[in-house]
């Protein structure tokens, strides 16, 4: 998986440029990301009100505040993950990751944080996928680099919380091969140059490690892929929660799967989380103000919100009171959408500062809290994983209770 | 591997057709391959007399009868092989096979037999990579029927006498993985589409198993591929024998191989095995009568090559001895210079017939003779073979005396 669920949106020297969104590559034209322009350009569909109802309705608890305030906004076939789970039949989840970072930002926790409560909420097994070829074919490291970096990724998503009596983490390097190397030649029988050269835009002068990638990211969604979870269960449906960002890899496959007599997989997919600097920025791992880090100090936290999340506010005391925040563009109330989970709360704030009687002081203050509480309780959970709870969640086993 | 070791010329409706020979095509103008040609256009070099000798030399055994007879007739640094073989250093050999057809016919015998031999005159380790995934690519097979029939295949090939003790037969469906899926990521990230379909000639509608191929070729050729076998030895250097139409795989991975800190591995090139109805035809698994397979019974053999093996013999006996043979075109000829082994005899019936004191039905009662006796043998050894001599052969084990 590619890490656009971080990247935002680059400034385009004119208004006329085209959104580009693929997994390499995310770029808007002025004025951010169009969501409804890319569920329509993609074909998938709107996760509306009655759908997130039903969710809360089966899984007997409120939906996730991502749910409800639509930062999962986009899914395919949901409904029929849903109809079937009604009927008594269960299903797993499939997410991933890129390793090509040391440490993880806030964007990269989005999916997994996600994830876990879907698991928690339907009671399924999951599968994540750590794409160290990925990162090895698409940046300048060496297998061994990637390989560590999967490792020490995967301590990240374990301090999650996911529950390993549930959770098969697995890295390509690592496992591709047998079940799963069969049904990557599957799918890339049924898969044309000019077929990916369409989803991904690849050019002649890619390497073709580049075009033989998008089957190894499609086939975690057949669950013949892991015969010690699902040996004759080849019909199992799958749900993968994921960034929109995502959506190009999962059309091929959905593509694919019935040809070589497969389900397709559902989707749940999110929104990108934005730049401190605003939407129309990327966060970059060589701008470490760009972003904050599951790593960053409180004080690194307090810095990097008060300096440098773009603000909604008026330039001066006396025109926010009068003309009040602009929420659109205010990175803040983004970063308090996505994390403060209390709803009373964080409309009291929007409306305050929408009317101009709350600073842009005082809505980063109250940022500062909620970051410095998440991030220290990531820290705190991350030093407790041990080289045994990796190889735990790492390790090629059948997962006996993964339905209980 | 492809099976072009067995395909030879295709009749071609112009003489200014350039002839074509890749993996996957064996095609010629009128007169058949211009092997000169080849060695010139792929830039590889002419085993020449004096390597021939010192080959010989180096192994204190006379060189087979397909080095004597310029079966074998090309090479890429073979003398380095030999350089580094005098001064006590070893090697392993690589070989293969594109297990598509249920019984192997002569021309799929010639590289398994060559390579015994090699193996018993340098005493070195041998890797045989039976490319099921990539008949599943090309061919209309299941993944079940391509893995059933690299096992079929692997009988044939123990038959051929090889030493368990220093030899690894093994499935790309089966093996592929860890350090020889990391092997294949190197690969690819270094070559790029338009460089493969300069080498291979793959369309943009062709699917991406096709692109993604060739590095599964590629990297038994780098002994890291086999952790089990050349760990620590990473530099140790590999000989291929294969027929020339492989080149094209070898030239790419000879190219990569510095980029990714391994040694190139060097060659030694066969010519094409005729079809039975001559040089400018093609052995076809669709006309059985077109080869000879090693299941093919005594009455068998006797009729096709009675019936179907092209003649350089003249239309009337009173012709034929005033004339003489065509031997340029005879394929009883051709076939004993495959499989005749005493040099002697040999030269006898080319002269004889050459000069019209030998009859085609003379030259064909011998060769029924050798092809009867040699299938016959082979047919006892394949009985021979046992599901538990094939598990053994395929097993990932160690060698501990493949220099033995």
């Amino acid at each position: 998986m590619a890490e656009a669920d971080a990247a935002v949106v680059r400034n385009e020297e004119t208004e006329e440029e085209e959104q580009v969104v693929n997994p390499w590559e995310v770029s808007a034209g002025k004025g951010g990301i169009d969501y409804d322009k890319l569920v329509d350009q993609f074909g998938c569909q709107r996760l509306d009100d009655a759908l997130v109802a039903r969710v809360a309705r089966l899984t007997s608890r409120p939906p996730h505040r991502f749910l409800r305030r639509g930062l999962f906004f986009a899914h395919r076939d949901l409904n029929e993950i849903l109809d079937l789970y009604e009927k008594g039949e269960r299903f797993y989840l499939y997410t991933g990751r890129g390793p090509s970072s040391e440490a993880l930002h806030l964007g990269h926790l989005i999916p997994f944080m996600f994830t876990k409560y879907l698991q928690d909420a339907f009671k399924v097994p999951l599968v994540i996928q750590l794409t160290d070829d990925e990162k090895f074919l698409w940046k300048n490291l060496t297998v061994e680099e990637s390989k560590r970096l999967a490792r020490e990724n995967a301590k990240d998503i374990i301090a999650c919380g996911f529950d390993v009596e549930r959770t098969f983490i697995f890295s390509d390097f690592n496992y591709v091969g047998g079940a799963f190397y069969e049904n990557m030649v599957k799918v890339a029988r049924c898969v044309t140059y000019n077929k990916v050269v369409g989803i991904f835009g690849f050019t002649p002068e890619d390497h073709i490690g580049k075009v033989s990638f998008p089957p190894v990211q499609a086939v975690p969604s057949f669950p013949s892929s892991f015969p010690h979870l699902f040996s004759g269960n080849d019909q199992l449906r799958c749900l993968i929660p994921c960034a929109i960002d995502q959506d190009p890899y999962f059309r091929m496959t959905r593509d694919v799967a019935p040809r070589i007599g497969y389900q397709k997989p559902s989707l749940i997919e999110s929104r990108f989380f934005p730049a401190l600097q605003g939407e129309n920025t990327k966060m970059s791992a060589s701008d470490p103000n760009s972003a904050i880090y599951v790593t960053d100090s409180a004080k690194e936290i307090k810095t990097k919100v008060n300096k440098y999340a773009f603000s909604g506010g008026r330039d001066s005391v006396e025109l926010h009171r009068k003309l009040g925040a602009n929420l659109d563009v205010d990175v803040p109330v983004k970063y308090l959408n996505f994390f403060l989970e209390d709803d009373n709360e964080l409309e009291h704030i929007k409306k305050e500062y929408k009317e101009g009687r709350m600073l842009t002081g005082e809505v980063k203050q109250r940022l500062i809290t909620v970051l410095s509480e998440l991030v220290a309780r990531h820290q705190r959970a991350r030093a407790k994983v041990t080289e045994e709870m990796v190889d735990a969640f790492m390790a090629v086993r059948p997962l006996p209770n993964m339905f209980g």
